[in-house]
């Protein structure tokens, strides 16, 4: 069986911080429902559940009913940081496959969720990845830096395609802040990443500019 | 006296490519136009070099007489290589300060260049750098890759601006693979570069993508 694991972020409406993006309407609909629809609409069976901080429960049960958003899906509490939102989702998770997938990345395609899912099977532990196009610089020191050879970096997005059992004895470890994804911890455990060609359009939406940027990609 | 060297791509009309992304029009006017209004509109008295491949040449100029393109700018041939283009165009450039910068960033905005030019006076070779936002890795191997810490990473943009005689002496070696811009070549001399915050508006223009993010950058 397929699942995913969405992770939406926002510390709570205690913390006083501005909407967060994954509510935010795109081309007349929350980014979050089209996030949820993109994995929807590649598996009619996949089990989808939203990483969540409590707070926002309600607004995002008010916004699916304004909405008539009725793709299944469960909801789970988000945690103090992704990892700790991811660990709480994976309780409810089964055998079988699981992506762990931002909630404001709603532009994966149909054929990158395929690649990812078929990988997958092969290789236990798959992410996308898009080459850097820009000149890259190290900070060596406060005040140094030198230029690397960008050719042997890659920039990650989502979905990370797991097997979950795999992805379960992984997460069954501290929090570290070297833990910035998925494939960053199954990393740690002892195993290996496959790399696949990820879309320059799956964008992550957390800046006014993505927000723009996202209205072109939906044209 | 400021100067900039806009480097132009395009390898020239025999290599059956398409029209290079710095003709192409966004906002009812080409790239290149905006670009080199950027700095004149910075400093009215810049010394504006295009380094241009030969074969353009008569198109460039048909564009600016066809738009009524009066902003005072030389044209030198391009070279094999940006290295090779820059290094043509060093030969026209006095004493005083210089910018390298790519035609196809037309987005740089007037504080953006103030800083730049400001700062150099200070370092004598600056660039604008952006934070890396999404996770990053590192090819390590054919098929290995490893998480890196991106925090310690910086996306590199231009105007890359220099004391001229610093660029001219760096400038003064053999073509070196690792030279993928002009910091890089500064660096190689033995010269400390100094990053100022670049801006995440200030994209290169290389895909029918980009051409799209343009259109909402300019609304």
């Amino acid at each position: 069986m397929n699942n995913v694991i969405i992770v939406a972020g926002g510390k709570g409406l205690r913390m006083g911080n501005d909407l967060p993006k994954q509510f935010m309407v795109v081309g007349g609909k929350p980014v979050l429902m089209r996030t949820i629809e993109s994995f929807h609409n590649f598996d009619k069976s996949i089990r989808i559940i939203i990483a969540l901080a409590k707070d926002y429960r309600e607004h995002w049960s008010s916004l699916c009913k304004g909405y008539g958003f009725t793709v299944p899906h469960e909801v789970v509490d988000g945690g103090e940081t992704r990892f700790h939102s991811v660990k709480n989702a994976l309780d409810l998770v089964g055998d079988g496959l699981v992506a762990v997938h931002d909630a404001v990345r709603p532009f994966a395609s149909n054929e990158l969720l395929h690649m990812c899912f078929a990988s997958v099977k092969v290789h236990q532990a798959v992410i996308p990845v898009i080459d850097v196009t820009d000149s890259l610089r190290e900070i060596t020191d406060e005040n140094e830096s030198k230029i690397v050879d960008r050719s042997k970096f890659r920039l990650v997005q989502t979905p990370q395609v797991f097997e979950t059992k795999l992805l379960k004895q992984a997460y069954d470890v501290e929090f570290s802040d070297i833990f910035t994804d998925d494939a960053s911890v199954v990393e740690a455990f002892g195993h290996k990443i496959y790399l696949v060609e990820g879309e320059k359009t799956n964008i992550k939406i957390t800046t006014p500019f993505d927000l723009q940027l996202a209205k072109v990609i939906l044209n």
